[in-house]
């Protein structure tokens, strides 16, 4: 039987999502916690693997059970209960919020048809301490609607290779993708980058938020951005900016019925899109 | 020369605000910052003594400074050159947001005319991570009618020993303080349990907060939560709820121009107060 799994997690102590050897990653903490509580060995599947440092409400998983060896000693399967246990085992920095049982064609990754980032920035004259692990920090003032001109040349099904590292292309990785909305939303202090598409490319958010950012602050124009889109130019295009700003929200599966996602953070930036 | 100073920090690696021997605290990795940066051993008074653990936007703390020990090295005293360098020594935990200079009779502490905190409670399926050390958790639903009436009976100069260690009343202690308002406001999976006083007593809000969540899981009524003030029964009165989820917000001065605090958390609290 397959089952999929809402996961929430605080990226600062991980080295990212997928597994390393001798690292800290949240694939290995999941596998670990899911394998104890079902009593075999498991693999996981996800939706998005996301780096070290990136966090997640709403990241989905996977995984293949042979639900007998868990039902002989625990009886039938109260998802409550369940995901009790598998949280009593995991740290407190990663948590799975819903679980479902999924048909057996689906996978978290190849069914996902839709996905939802945003990059937090904070604005404010000095960085706050409750926001140094889950925001970028800047200063100066940003030209918001040139951003959005900006973004605007982004939307659609396009070749994202300038915003992605060039040793992806060289790899003869497809760099096309589509991105159906990008918002920018300010929140007081806070500014965010609300990304929704098919998926997204090696460091893409990280890439196009930080050219964004270059022209909020006049060092690219709106224009240019489309043409460094067009020219597929890494060189051109702004700098990866950090991890710590970035959140994995939500993965889309159009044709199945998913765990359920009420996601605090997701709702209160939806709400404030224009 | 006097200085007040206002100050956000992260509580969860401070053993609370003032000084002790052996310890990190608020008070010493301030008073080493501005010590440094002010050429002098300084010490430092504020506006509320937090507990450990305990967070802060909008603190506000004092010092005497002789001036020409700086000026003499640094020249004129820039307000924005100087935060930058107390900010570069201090941990990242720590900031000071704003400075101003204030009159000789200016007392952190004796001068401040009213306190907000604000206590935050995650109401979620499980314990998100990125809460987990700003909010206490909390599963089952609440009544929030019933606790907003109880708090209406906590409103006005009373005498709030219940709702303080016993130890500090045995110590004759006064234990009468004013209660200008208590809001509780809902935004989303957050509730917000906001202070505003004259001044509070050891705990007395982690315990006021710890007695109404009482409330509004039905183990005491407003009626009751009257009476354990009248009769002053610590022992009638909730727990002391941890200090995780407790923000010192800001502090007023009636009488002096006090520094800045533009202080996003609270904008977006009192925006959402009915």
């Amino acid at each position: 039987m397959r089952f999929a799994f809402t996961v929430a997690y605080h990226g600062k102590n991980f080295s990212g999502f997928q597994i390393q050897h001798g690292r800290r990653t949240v694939q290995a903490e999941l596998e670990r916690a899911l394998s104890i509580v079902f009593r075999q060995k498991l693999r996981i599947h996800t939706a998005g693997r996301t780096d070290a440092g990136v966090h997640a409400f709403g990241q989905v998983v996977h995984t293949e059970v042979e639900l007998s060896r868990y039902t002989e000693k625990q009886g039938d399967l109260q998802t409550e209960t369940f995901l009790y246990s598998v949280n009593s085992i995991l740290d407190k920095d990663v948590v799975v919020t819903h679980m479902a049982q999924v048909p057996e064609q689906f996978h978290a990754r190849f069914s996902c048809t839709g996905r939802e980032y945003v990059y937090q920035v904070l604005q404010f004259p000095v960085f706050l301490p409750h926001y140094r692990d889950v925001a970028l920090w800047v200063r100066g003032p940003l030209d918001i609607a040139a951003m959005r001109e900006a973004a605007s040349h982004l939307i659609g099904e396009l070749d994202f290779a300038a915003f992605t590292p060039a040793f992806y292309r060289k790899a003869g990785e497809k760099t096309i993708r589509r991105i159906d909305k990008i918002e920018i939303i300010e929140n007081r202090a806070l500014l965010w980058f609300y990304f929704d598409g098919s998926g997204f490319l090696h460091n893409m958010i990280r890439i196009i938020t930080g050219t964004l950012l270059a022209v909020g602050r006049g060092e690219l124009t709106a224009l240019q951005v489309k043409e460094i889109l067009v020219n597929r130019s890494r060189e051109a295009a702004g700098m990866t900016i950090p991890p710590t700003g970035l959140f994995f929200l939500n993965a889309r599966y159009a044709e199945y019925e998913t765990p359920g996602k009420k996601n605090p953070f997701r709702e209160e930036l939806l709400s404030l899109t224009r």
